[in-house]
């Protein structure tokens, strides 16, 4: 079994359209490369209630939670309160992240600044050695900003505290459309049922019509699925192969 | 109050990192420019039981709920089978799409493209008359395929139906940060409490910091409100402002 994530992204920002998300892409293609796999994303709006109750499921049923956005010093970041209301617990002023607002700001530290040091009671920090600001955990819930940028940044801080088994993916681009390899595909996968399939249509490339991806944890049964389906393929439909 | 949304985005290929969504992006800007307010966005695999949940609880919380990804003919695309079970209906196969499908595929149709005129009981079609493939309604769940292209045709044929009394947005570019206005802001919520109010820093642009919404359907309430904020900034904090 693979270690299981789940991300929620918080933000009237993305849900109103004014922002594309890119974070939960970020998050899935780098949880995937570390053998970690993301179950469930959702998109919540800035509201404590709402953020509590998404946090404090997504922390039961999966090992790690991700969230992003919502952490800045203005009326709309409510994440940390959020969280704390999910977790039952209050908000508490984190000692060492008061220290470094105080010694950031110096006299121009004031009272919305100083709410960025408030985390849910129990959190930890990680990260503290190489990050100017570090990752606020509260049990399995990593707190990230919604800034592509600084989100990027920490997690690649700390990412291999999250890394598993690998998968091992190998990538048939396919001249017949699926309505043809359809039938195909299922027989393979009652030899293979462990096997992770996909099947993406491909839309006015002259060159392939679908993408099919086949994904393992186990090398060698990977490679069994792998030759069973190049057997059993029309002969020429093979386009092209990518493994990773 | 407005017609609210949801969106259920259905695909494998999205939680592993293989595809960035950008359909979800898509249409929360589109709904947002009718009237309509997105509250809840969920990414959820390719299981039929997930699926049927999440849909089902999505028609219960909101007025409209759209669905894109898995509805061609392969093993991986369940969402028609997801949809069903949500309501507890059959999957029945719909004499109009199969009539199409027959006309396409002339004595090229097998099983597998037969399996796509297949949708929920009770299901009805829209957007037929202009659209080579209709869109399948399920109740108040409109059902999408994953393909971007696709998508934004079969919308662009029927979000008219969609439409409600629309936004109303003002932007202000400001040349100070959060740290700085956030109590300001908090000030005019305080005045303004039905404005939708968001704040947002900008990284790395030395010509502002923060970029600050004002929104409401009520023009003239919007207008107060912005008279207002423009009052309260700190003299020549501002940048540039956008109205929509």
């Amino acid at each position: 079994m693979s270690k299981t994530a789940g991300i929620v992204i918080i933000g009237n920002e993305v849900l109103s359209g004014k922002t594309q998300d890119t974070n939960s892409h970020f998050l899935c293609r780098e949880l995937r490369a570390l053998g970690v796999e993301v179950k469930r994303i959702s998109v919540i709006p800035d509201v404590v209630e709402t953020i509590g109750r998404e946090v404090a499921a997504f922390s039961q049923n999966f090992d790690i939670v991700f969230t992003t956005g919502g952490v800045g010093p203005t009326h709309d970041d409510v994440t940390m309160e959020g969280i704390a209301s999910g977790f039952s617990v209050k908000l508490a002023r984190h000692p060492e992240l008061e220290r470094r607002s105080r010694e950031r700001y110096g006299k121009d530290l004031n009272e919305a600044r100083l709410r960025m040091a408030e985390v849910p009671e129990g959190a930890e920090l990680v990260g503290q050695d190489t990050l100017y600001a570090p990752v606020v955990k509260m049990r399995n819930v990593y707190i990230f900003p919604g800034i592509p940028k600084i989100l990027v940044d920490r997690f690649d801080a700390i990412k291999e505290r999250f890394r598993d088994t690998p998968f091992f993916l190998k990538m048939v681009y396919v001249k017949e459309g699926e309505g043809v390899i359809a039938s195909l595909l299922n027989n393979l996968l009652k030899n293979f049922p462990d096997l992770l399939l996909g099947s993406y249509p491909v839309l006015d490339n002259p060159e392939y019509k679908v993408k099919v991806t086949l994904e393992s944890k186990d090398l060698g049964y990977l490679d069994r699925a792998f030759q069973a389906f190049l057997a059993a393929l029309p002969q020429n439909a093979i386009h092209r192969i990518e493994e990773v």
